[in-house]
């Protein structure tokens, strides 16, 4: 077999076997195929596209391509959630003790990551004591336990998804369905869960920029899902602007116990529920979607769910007392109002533009090796739609630093205020096939 | 300026600037910018094609990544013949002194190359003495003084095709047709040159298999000639079959003194006239296209061609009593005829197959270090059209071995008799503009 040849054979819109794509993932991985060929490759698959079959085989020889996790000593189906990424995104804050509260096993293992805020382990070590270094032992034992656990990532998993995608961010070729969609899923199968929960953004702080490109995307990944025996839903959500109010570590951990306590922003609390309720059902632990979310609500109700995020923290050796007192999260030294500089209606906050704001006070993640203020970030006191009066505080920046003139512009530049607007859709699309 | 981002303009098949075509050439020549991102690009181009202006400046680019030869030393137009590749193609050979025979300066400069049979320097040293280690000064001398002579490739000229099409060659993007036909007329002008005839293969034979791909490809370089400020017009002929008879090295040399004569096959003198005549007039000494064909027939009539043969072989050291005594040429051991194995009419002779059973004998290179015999070879004694009785000799084989049985086998695999089958067209097309 000669890489020469299947090159040729996606160039002209055949179909690859499950032979060629192990013989071009193996190869790349040992080094054996070198990068112009696996670039041109990329570049006929962005053109030629995959068949289901072929996104399927492309994800599993990803997988198999380095080590897996094994979560087989966890008892119950493990349900996974992913987002394809956006601003203010505290969903996952919420939704893995409101999910662990329903008795579903929540084994989350997470990463630091770029972006405008920092990864999940950033968010929780804002709670002080809170540590992810725990043994595989201790993971499993906690979840067994307590059906609720995060720990650091670890393993060299999917190490062909990893070069793959270095190759295809200068290559030009990063916005193909079906790499994009295999490699999110080879990165979710490897991690060892057996059902996965989507959410796709989509909009200007996403990646997908339109409606029908996340429905495709989401598609592909369900389906993909599906074909190699894990039970995949996706939501396609809104993230034209930033989700819920909160855009910062800290702030964000704050947001999440206002959810949980069901006193959080109404968008946070309808995508929570929306993914959540697809967790619930994919862990079996309902009969119908319907169903799935009453007992979310009931949790978040009774208390439940709150009960289990301390739980959670404390057994991870943080300070569960931040949940009842707030205010022990680290707090920015200046708390900065940005007024509206006119009457009106907010029709757009542009949110990666909003995202890049929080940046630049040193919420998230620039570099590697950026060293990120887990106190600082945005607080949104007007969403689009909200009516404001000139003067009003559209965002109360909290800042570490007395000068924020840098991000004051950048947020004036990102909102817009106009005569007329509505707040837009929150989710357009619930992809269960 | 970005690769990635000039890789991503063109996948959205928008056009790249002149500066951004230099900027990609320049930085793949300097070794800048890696062959992954060139492949990809090359793969991009495949898809969304080129306008003339690109082509035209991808062609410029080429020729300016390297040296280029001044043939301004040389009086008159020098125009240059180029043919896409075929098997027995004896037609530069003819070409060069039947042109020269009418004061057309033809200054050739020939590589060695891969093949069936050897390039063109290889035929011309089965003639005893013969050799192209001159001087750059000798060689206009003798072009000044005589109309024609022949000098080894030298300089590194359009580095940067070299680079891409060995890049091409093993990323499946061989075969698109802007980077085709910049890569041709890149060295054509970079050899210096002022105007450009060529001959554009179609079928088994040859690069192009259909008439319309060929027509498209003459039409492109043709194009990018003429927007470059060099005359450029094509022919569009034949390569189902090989062209003439002969295939092999002094096989060819001889054939070629046929020709001179008169006395060659119909199908080399058509094609030669054809090409022949668009030389002529785009070096300005004919009116018009038939005025250029009748100088052409006059001078091989009256053995003026003949004469300026022997003329440039004894220039370059040749024994030129080889034209009147062609037996004094390499001769093979075993003369072999191939017969008829039933009556009928030729359907086909399948070009590269031939080739191939020619390269088996030893005619051509199939690697660099390969050793030529010019002695052995093919001739063919029936042609497609032609009616055979069984026991006919197909081919005579000329081979310095006794054993031909791999020949003959490949050979009577390449030939189709059958009931009927007619000649086919030699030239489809002429394109001027």
């Amino acid at each position: 077999m000669r890489m020469v040849d299947l090159i040729a054979k996606k160039r002209d819109g055949k179909e690859l076997t499950t032979e060629e794509i192990n013989f071009f993932i193996d190869g790349y991985t040992k080094g054996d195929i070198p990068d112009y060929q696996v670039s041109a490759m990329n570049m006929a698959i962005y053109f030629q596209d995959m068949s289901d079959r072929e996104r399927a085989d492309l994800t599993m020889a990803m997988v198999n391509s380095g080590e897996t996790i094994d979560l087989s000593a966890i008892e119950g189906i493990k349900v996974d959630k992913h987002s394809t990424g956006g601003v203010g995104d505290t969903t996952t804050l919420v939704l893995a003790p409101l999910v662990a509260a329903l008795d579903i096993p929540v084994a989350k293992m997470s990463g630091r990551g770029l972006g405008h805020t920092g990864g999940t382990i950033d968010k929780l070590e804002s709670i002080e004591g809170f540590h992810v270094e725990i043994s595989k032992d201790e993971f499993v034992n906690l979840v067994n336990q307590h059906k609720i656990a995060v720990i650091g990532q670890t393993g060299n998993l999917t190490p062909a998804d990893k070069k793959l995608y270095a190759l295809r961010d200068v290559t030009a070729t990063v916005n193909s369905i079906p790499l994009i969609a295999s490699s999110i899923m080879s990165k979710k199968i490897a991690a060892g869960s057996d059902a996965i929960v989507l959410d796709v953004k989509t909009g200007a702080g996403a990646f997908m920029k339109t409606v029908e490109d996340a429905k495709e995307l989401a598609h592909a990944m369900v389906s993909i899902g599906n074909n190699v025996g894990r039970k995949t839903m996706a939501v396609i959500s809104d993230m034209s602007q930033p989700l819920g109010a909160a855009i910062g570590n800290s702030l964000e951990v704050q947001e999440a116990i206002d959810a949980l306590r069901g006193e959080g922003p109404k968008d946070l609390e309808e995508l929570c529920l929306a993914l959540g309720r697809q967790m619930v059902y994919l862990a079996q632990k309902a009969d119908s979607l319907e169903d799935a979310e009453e007992k979310l609500r009931e949790v978040i109700r009774n208390g439940k769910a709150l009960e289990k995020f301390k739980e959670f923290i404390q057994n991870q050796g943080g300070d569960s007392s931040v949940v009842d007192h707030p205010d022990r999260l680290p707090k920015a030294q200046y708390l900065i109002e940005l007024p509206a500089q006119q009457d009106g209606v907010v029709a757009e906050l542009v949110a990666d533009e909003i995202g890049t704001a929080a940046m630049l006070l040193g919420a998230g993640r620039a570099t590697k090796e950026s060293e990120i203020d887990l106190a600082v970030g945005l607080m949104l006191n007007k969403k689009v739609g909200d009516t404001v009066k000139k003067g009003d505080s559209l965002v109360t920046i909290h800042a570490n630093r007395e000068n924020v003139d840098d991000v004051k512009q950048k947020l004036y530049e990102s909102i817009r205020i106009a005569d007329h607007a509505d707040a837009p859709v929150l989710i357009y699309d619930i992809v269960t096939e």
